[in-house]
């Protein structure tokens, strides 16, 4: 590895934010979890979780521009698995849903530990992952359509917690472990 | 139409708002051009213009559910000739744009009359539109990918425009006038 790459992939992973994560709730379309990765990475996502659709994955046409391989990922049988493991992190759980007790997702604080939980392109978030949310978030919709695409909602959501955590001094700490940066530079470099 | 089915429509209509428009620069792909479709309905786009790209559109296999319907497009040989109509209506145009005058995309005031434009997916804006627009604006990227999926990179910033129109209280006066609601009525009313 050049020291020109060392030095780019290290400015990653010293922006890298562990207590910040996704879980794709049966999303199954790859084009739209490549694009969720793509979006985790670009906010500086160090690794998310995928509840794998009852159904299977439809085959794989699109492309992560490279992305999948910077974020690791977790495939889970069960979205209480995803949820439990996240939790055992010490990571609170929003779900992106439409509900009765959902809120504007700018007033979440997404400084604090969390988890954003995105629902499937036709069924949205299940129900028992909605009852094991700690909160859930909406964009606000002014149109004839009632939903966004899963992507591009996780994206704005995200850049969010990104600016949150920019004005917050979030990314000009280290907040991965020495041992972790070091596992993950010769994963990449070796790439 | 139902009474129910006509106040729906015309709650749509009352918010749209004809200050703000979307122009895609040689977007090729349809599923993105139709995801940028989708975005505008949901933050009250009332048109957006098309600059069809050199080679031509690529087969359509995406859905943009339904909002192509609710969204007017109009197609322009030329990105100079979009940016004109736009400007004799008395917008701005903002361009999606990385350079050296690129400010933080919520610094930019989307409560005055402007037009995002966004650039095609592997050439980006083109060197003419970069030049012709107003202002350049970007999402900070913390990850390893340089930039976001078009689609996404729009809903984030048009969910941006949208915030500030909220709380100038944009959407609660009727921006289209009573002829182009009752045109615009009619039409969808007999989809
Ligand atoms: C295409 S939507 C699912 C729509 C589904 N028919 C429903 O009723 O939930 C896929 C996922 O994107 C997210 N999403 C889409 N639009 C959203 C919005 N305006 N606010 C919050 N989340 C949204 C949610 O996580 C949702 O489950
Ligand atoms: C996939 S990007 C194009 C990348 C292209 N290689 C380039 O260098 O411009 C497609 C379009 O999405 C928009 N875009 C993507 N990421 C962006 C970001 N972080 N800030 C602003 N616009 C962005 C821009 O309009 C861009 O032209």
């Amino acid at each position: 590895m050049t020291p020109e790459r060392t030095e780019k992939l290290l400015n990653v992973l010293r922006r890298r934010q562990p207590d910040l994560s996704l879980i794709a709730d049966q999303v199954n379309k790859p084009r739209n979890l490549s694009a969720l990765v793509r979006n985790c990475d670009a906010v500086g996502i160090h690794s998310i979780h995928t509840v794998v659709p009852k159904e299977g994955y439809r085959t794989y046409r699109g492309t992560a521009k490279g992305s999948d391989y910077y974020v690791k990922s977790r495939a889970h049988e069960s979205v209480e698995n995803a949820i439990s493991v996240v939790r055992q992190q010490g990571m609170k759980v929003v779900a992106a849903h439409f509900s009765d007790k959902a809120i504007d997702y700018r007033e979440f604080d997404f400084t604090q530990p969390c988890a954003l939980l995105m629902g499937a392109e036709k069924q949205g978030v299940s129900d028992v992952a909605a009852q094991m949310s700690d909160a859930h978030v909406v964009i606000p919709m002014m149109g004839m359509v009632s939903s966004l695409n899963v992507s591009t909602a996780a994206g704005i959501i995200l850049v969010e917690a990104q600016h949150q955590r920019l004005k917050a001094g979030m990314y000009d700490q280290v907040r991965l472990s020495d041992q972790e940066i070091s596992r993950t530079l010769f994963e990449w470099g070796n790439r």
